[in-house]
């Protein structure tokens, strides 16, 4: 690796995360399962399919409108058990707390993992605490891991992206990571941003249910749709051909992305997945997806080519195609 | 809760421990798995009974005698699943690392990690990093959770202890905590102690294989023996009683408590267990666990009763008894 030292950028889900995966990580722990690359590991006991997943959130404020580090924890890891095409049971919960974090910030942080996880259906049936001194880490770190079950004979990956297929997210781009910009760096908008955050599981089943041809199924939350769409790219050696004026993206997100100098697309996502489907499925699967609640600004943002492989490409407004690189990623730091 | 604040003792694996996860833990995310204390959980899924565990690891230095930050994430969360009587197979690997950790030190710690699982005959199957800022973590916390399989009938908890069952362990204790500490401390002694981390699954097959009746299964770690018997006492509403003369101890390990001033009874371990056996079997077990390269020192140093219920006691060396509380635990923070 280039790099001497760790980087902000090697954990922003870019380009040096991916070195870092690669490199390192691939390298000293090689197997099979782990190379496949998706958001959870997709495992065979006897003849059961069992999806495994793990995230540690780091997300700083750990208040922010629409959430906390606590709905995030479960969510996160909900939906990459989720985005394997599992249904999510049991999940596990590790905090590292800093001396001093306030006993009432940790109440309300607890009650909204339980929250959360009641409502996603979800049990935590298993846990740690450790305590570091004042200064070792900052108020909050989460991990949770999770087991889902994989109930259906689907074969989804972020490789299996076709030239013919169409993109499909389900709703409006960019919210998270511009809430907890905005609450960062306490900037107010006209409009408050709240982020996304939400367990997509029941989504992800309305898809499945919609299609047998479900090609991919990710959440592109560190590094945005850019991040993820650019690791499918390349995974499927395709080209990904995203059309501008078709992505959802509220008025007040696009205004705060001017502002502050950021491309929306490679801005995080706490509650959007993007599924590739075959173009004949694709009716039925964004029909089944505007039908739920968390879809109902369900659009086709993209296509699936074979012309410049293994790149994300945007036609943009105004009729050009720009290549759309894998972030980079120093710009949003500790943004889950 | 007494504290407004987390202090270092609530993650200590005491008493200040066990009031967050009692007052606060299991009464926000109730469910009758959670409840069961083990290391880990007990699951059934369909007819399959699998274990899942997780565990964040803190330990301050990350290099130390006898281990690393590594081998350590892996073996103990190796432990926990094989605690629970079952085969780990799955582990996954979360790291949080602090800008400008250098990728020497990550990459020795990540072979340390792949040698261990190598070692213990699990996969790492999925990951997750993040990076924060200078000074918001202290260099690198790794978590990990794992998934074993159980492949027995027998019944093992904490609950379990019965009045005539004998306590095993299978060696010297305290050579973790004491390792951590030297290292820290910068304090020399006339032989270096080493940390005794190392994966038990086997150790805990044998064991399982010499008697269908083990009733108590856990390894003394935060909180050390003191703590853990502590814990099974109370569960199991019985007294624990200890032999002092019995309890295997390095004479290194007993002059370093005497200097710093601490009972070895509270130092963590790493590569310690605890089984509690009817005394019909204790001597199968005992024989198994000696045969075995991790048991060679194991030794009987105790016996559960029904007189002082939920307590702790040692005859010591002159005849007396006395209580081994549950300890409150700050005097050993970040040791695993």
């Amino acid at each position: 690796m280039a790099s001497a030292s760790i980087k902000m950028a090697h954990g922003s889900g870019g380009r040096l995360s991916n070195e870092l995966i690669n490199e390192l990580f691939f390298r000293a722990f090689d197997n099979p399962i782990l190379k496949q690359a998706n958001d959870g590991a997709l495992l065979t006991m006897d003849s059961k399919r069992l999806a495994f997943s793990t995230d540690s959130f780091v997300v700083n404020p750990y208040f922010f409108p629409g959430g906390s580090i606590g709905d995030l924890a479960i969510n996160g890891t909900v939906n990459d058990i989720a985005m394997c095409g599992a249904v999510p049971r049991f999940l596990s919960a590790a905090f590292i707390l800093e001396e001093g974090l306030p006993i009432k910030h940790l109440k309300k942080i607890v009650n909204s993992m339980a929250d959360a996880a009641r409502a996603a259906q979800v049990q935590i049936v298993t846990g740690d605490t450790k305590v570091v001194e004042r200064g070792a880490a900052d108020g909050i770190f989460i991990n949770t891991s999770g087991i889902g079950i994989i109930q259906h004979q689907q074969q989804i990956a972020p490789q299996n992206a076709q030239a013919g297929d169409v993109v499909i997210t389900n709703g409006y781009i960019g919210d998270h990571g511009i809430a907890i910009l905005s609450q960062r760096e306490g900037l107010s908008f006209e409009t408050t941003i709240e982020s996304d955050t939400a367990a997509l599981h029941t989504l992800v089943a309305s898809i499945l249910a919609a299609s047998a041809n479900i090609h991919v199924l990710r959440d592109p939350t560190r590094g945005g749709i850019a991040g993820t769409l650019n690791e499918i790219a390349q995974a499927s050696q395709v080209e990904i051909r995203l059309e501008e004026y078709a992505i959802p993206m509220r008025d007040s997100v696009r205004a705060a992305c001017d502002l502050l100098g950021l491309d929306p697309l490679i801005v995080a996502n706490e509650g959007k997945l993007i599924t590739i489907v075959p173009l004949a499925d694709s009716g039925k699967v964004l029909k089944a997806m505007q039908q739920h609640p968390l879809g109902r600004e369900s659009a086709i943002i993209g296509r699936v080519l074979n012309q410049h492989i293994g790149k994300v490409t945007l036609e943009t407004s105004i009729g050009s195609l720009r290549v759309v690189d894998m972030p980079l990623g120093e710009q949003l730091p500790r943004i889950c």
